[in-house]
């Protein structure tokens, strides 16, 4: 079977063509694709197909076989792999993804596919649906306490709960001890992915994030992108900002006219491989 | 340029083959190509070229771009390696390697390499050679004081050095407290590796290892010979013994013929690739 290793600041996927290669058990497949040891080495599988609503359809299947619904690091990658391997001329696509229809916008320059723009969907404000109890239908620089210490947060959804927290430090803040503290709080029921957030000026800032179940994390596009949407809120950055992660630079913008959120970050082609599947499994 | 990923018991490596490709800086090459996110990920380089003593001349670059000397498992899928993309058909063949030339012996069943027999040298038992400070001219089964737990300990180098230390559980031992400890302590002036080995039957024994700047590993090719050594030098074992590391087992033989010890091993191919290197670096 013919793949291609790809990864969006440092957050690494398998892409398998699903125009020309048949996969029956995708679960198993990025179970054993994903061992960093003993197989190709990945966060995961992305198949790449047709679709009946839009130029593409991308299924993304996580290390440990279980299906996720958008990865935007994962998409960029997506538009590198089909524009450049002549499956399209377009630069303005749509994928079908689990989380509804995306669209995708590529710089090309001398046929190389430099940065994409994807659209990460309309941001979820309100408590109930992020969720997190409150007394407010949205949670905006409310103060939340952890083992005695008082933080304020902002919380935000795209299609996965986050949290942001505002630190004078994001090089200091205790990320280890905050962390796994919020991410169980009891006010969180679905857990939550926290972003912890330095404000730099008005078109930068710096986060670092602690994402639910995976520990810190070297990039989080939803997790940037949450960030952006609760600067906004608090009135601290304007609508276009540069994050900056750990894993690299995102340009985020959370667009007045369609109230979308649209995220910009480089997409890289690592390698090609050829890998021989074993017939029971 | 092309490469191949192999592993032996999950210890892994990139492969090239220099009789067909050209490296100007492998150093360079195996930093980049290790990083598990965003290059090939690997622990490590291997050259495949020729040699004016041996059939092949190995080298090999860690993760971090130094050279080390030898490795039994990176060797044994050199063995797999040049065997079954029939740069020859031997199957005992003779290798280049800063550690001297090293023997293989392929197990070959339909075309395969179903295991690999690599020579692993003869074992250094003198203390000063090890290094171990000692008042005896060797190291068995000899007291070493831990943070006032005293211990026991043998002592056997195979180009580096190590201490066996038997436990009455591998499972339960506290090696996260004792490696470090026993790493760094007074008596190894050049840092050791640790076996922490128990005994199962004569015939059998189980090994976790704490590697001198790795900490605790899935396996090590030199730590399973010289827990075996030990093993027969403190009359625990025969000669020959079947050692259940973390990451799988491996057979090693001290054989009394030629002082030698010899192991054997699975080697596995995962994939074949290809990647462009950029010009500059």
């Amino acid at each position: 079977m013919k793949f291609a290793k790809m990864h969006g600041l440092g957050n690494d996927y398998v892409y398998v063509d699903c125009f020309t290669e048949r996969i029956s058990d995708p679960a198993g497949l990025a179970r054993l694709f994903s061992d960093r040891h003993k197989g190709i080495g990945s966060d995961g599988l992305i198949l790449i197909g047709p679709s009946g609503k839009a130029d593409f359809r991308m299924q993304i299947y996580n290390a440990d076989g279980s299906v996720a619904e958008m990865c935007g690091n994962g998409i960029r990658c997506l538009g590198k792999y089909v524009y450049e391997r002549g499956m399209t001329d377009k630069t303005e696509l749509t994928v079908e993804t689990l989380a509804g229809i995306r669209r995708l916008r590529l710089t090309v320059e001398d046929k190389t596919v430099t940065e994409v723009e994807a659209d990460m969907g309309i941001p979820i404000l309100k408590a109930d649906k992020i969720p997190i109890v409150s007394e407010h239908s949205m949670v905006v620089d409310e103060p939340i306490v952890v083992d005695g210490v008082m933080l304020r947060m902002t919380g935000v959804s795209l299609g996965n709960p986050h949290a942001v927290i505002y630190v004078q430090s994001v090089r200091t803040a205790d990320i280890g001890w905050l962390g796994p503290r919020l991410e169980h709080h009891g006010r969180f029921p679905r857990r939550i992915n926290v972003e912890f957030t330095e404000i730099i000026d008005r078109h930068t800032i710096s986060v670092r994030v602690w994402e639910r179940g995976a520990k810190e994390t070297l990039s989080c596009g939803t997790g940037a992108c949450a960030a952006v949407v609760a600067s906004v809120l608090n009135d601290l950055t304007e609508r276009r900002v540069r994050v900056k992660l750990t894993g690299g630079d995102l340009t985020v913008e959370w667009r007045e006219a369609d109230n979308t959120v649209y995220m910009t970050g480089p997409a890289a082609a690592v390698f090609d491989g050829v890998i021989n599947i074993p017939s029971a499994g």
